[in-house]
């Protein structure tokens, strides 16, 4: 059973996934295992995995057979686990609890080789109304507090599997860095009553060299203070604090961006590794004024060093207003 | 100039590094350049960089001369500048202010191949104090608020040459997470009147199953919640808040508990890449309390991913029982 733990000093929790348990010998790094013929998430192979939990599929198909378009199943390594009750423990000075959650995978497309930034952006809107109904379904269960989805795209960004995917963890507490926007939000809707998206919205929009595009009533930009070099927010241009609450209607303009801004990205960089997070309202938190649901992307470029790990200090060596200019521009000179 | 921006809602500041500005097709990932003869940081080598501004050599030899063992120069391409004054400003929502601080290397012996952890502990001990000397002197700079000292072994953990180096930054400001460590261990100092780490270290020694070694009034542990697998920290035993008040006989040993630490980290993982952070006191706010200076090793095993950066939640598959007792243990199986 997984396990949650906290620091006693900063309040960080971590996982201790021992679903992952691995031994020294299990770090020392070799060249990955090729391929041979169909993976796990390809079209044909539905019984390797754990039964789909959702899928956008003909009414006529049976569960777990071919014939999907988008297809959500639990991950066979998960990092926390959907059975049992929370129990918090302590431990004199520590605490910790078991690892109650969940943790998905949408799988985004049936093929090997399909990457989301090509696939039809019809096709990329129902990925993102997947996460949608997903984040609509875990919000059901009591025990849970908030849902992160995320995609690691190639392996330094963290992939393990190549067949094109995101994932969803979801935890028995808010993490902390949603509480920190949380709490920064708060503050400053409690001095001025807007929300501070909004008036970053608002700021950009008149300054103009941050922007890189907006379309569909949707924005992205280049943040003032990145942590990464060409880190790009996609946000709503109106307010709303929760994506599930995103009408159905709305994801085909969200898909059309996405993908525009993953097509600059890839023609800029040369086909970069990236994650992308999804940071929206805690789950027993609906309609905030003071939060503002946004997509984070952050293309791997750079090292993490002992500088950034030791301080929380980042250093970018691309200003954004830059990077929001090779993105505006679209592709690389 | 580079440049300190603030992010509007977490209050995480960055560094906009315009010195290693890079354009898009310069992330283009290549091999890294063959070596050909002596390293800058190469014994004879000296006029290659920025002159000294510390080293341990005989009272006979010049400066910027070989004779060192020890040598401290500026960092030829500084994340921070060392000249000018502080100018902070504000933009609309946003605050920036000018990049004044100081980057260094610490070069910790003339050969290009030596490792910290095969070095003799009394030249080691030299490292050590070398770093206490130079936040000494940076400390006299009332621009600067705080130092933070780092080494990154190998190009995973983000070092860019090969010769044995650890650098400092000094900031006009207190990192985020040291903040947050001071925070932390303030509530918990105004409750019980006892310092956090004290109480930490009290309790690993009556439970044992977390401490790896203890000797020379030092303790090195696995901490409870260690955001990464075999993540090790060293801490007096005895509460001290600022590392630069550590006595000069006292540097032996804890060179002797590092370079032990090193080599079983080195002996079970297979030479891993690591980072290695000073955690001290800031400079105006010596003699603290509820501060307790510490040093943390994190050997780069697993890769950072979309759920971390979006969370701050930490996935680790290796309980923190479980390294500690390969590291007691010492050798890999």
């Amino acid at each position: 059973m997984p396990e949650l733990r906290r620091d006693p000093v900063v309040g960080r929790w971590v996982i201790i996934s021992t679903e992952r348990s691995r031994r020294p010998s299990d770090f020392i790094s070799k060249p990955p295992a090729r391929r041979r013929g169909p993976c796990v998430f390809c079209v044909g192979q539905e019984s390797r995995t754990p039964d789909e939990v959702w899928a956008l599929r003909p009414a006529a198909s049976a569960p777990n057979s071919p014939g999907w378009l988008v297809r959500v199943v639990p991950n066979k390594f998960p990092a926390l686990r959907i059975e049992g009750e929370l129990e918090p423990a302590g431990e004199g000075i520590f605490d910790r609890m078991n690892g109650v959650g969940a943790h998905e995978v949408v799988i985004e497309a049936p093929e090997h080789d399909a990457r989301i930034e090509q696939l039809p952006v019809s096709h990329v809107a129902e990925v993102l109304r997947a996460y949608r109904e997903r984040i609509l379904d875990l919000a059901k269960d009591p025990r849970l507090e908030y849902v992160m989805v995320f995609k690691n795209q190639g392996e330094p960004a963290g992939a393990s599997l190549e067949h094109a995917h995101s994932q969803l963890i979801a935890t028995p507490i808010v993490p902390m860095m949603v509480d920190e926007e949380l709490a920064g939000g708060l503050q400053h809707f409690r001095i001025k009553h807007r929300c501070i998206w909004c008036d970053i919205i608002r700021q950009e929009r008149r300054v103009g060299g941050r922007v890189v595009l907006e379309q569909g009533g949707l924005i992205a930009l280049a943040p003032f203070a990145p942590r990464f070099p060409f880190e790009t927010w996609i946000l709503p241009v109106g307010h709303r604090s929760a994506y599930e609450e995103t009408p159905a209607g709305e994801f085909l303009a969200l898909a059309t961006l996405l993908s525009e801004i993953l097509r600059r990205m890839s023609q800029t960089l040369g086909d970069p590794p990236y994650n992308l997070m999804l940071h929206s309202a805690p789950l027993r938190a609906k309609a905030l004024d003071h939060f503002h649901w946004h997509l984070e992307i952050i293309p791997i470029l750079t090292r993490v060093a002992g500088f950034e790990w030791g301080t929380g200090f980042f250093i970018n060596p691309t200003p954004p207003e830059e990077a929001a200019r090779y993105l505006r521009e679209g592709a690389s000179e």
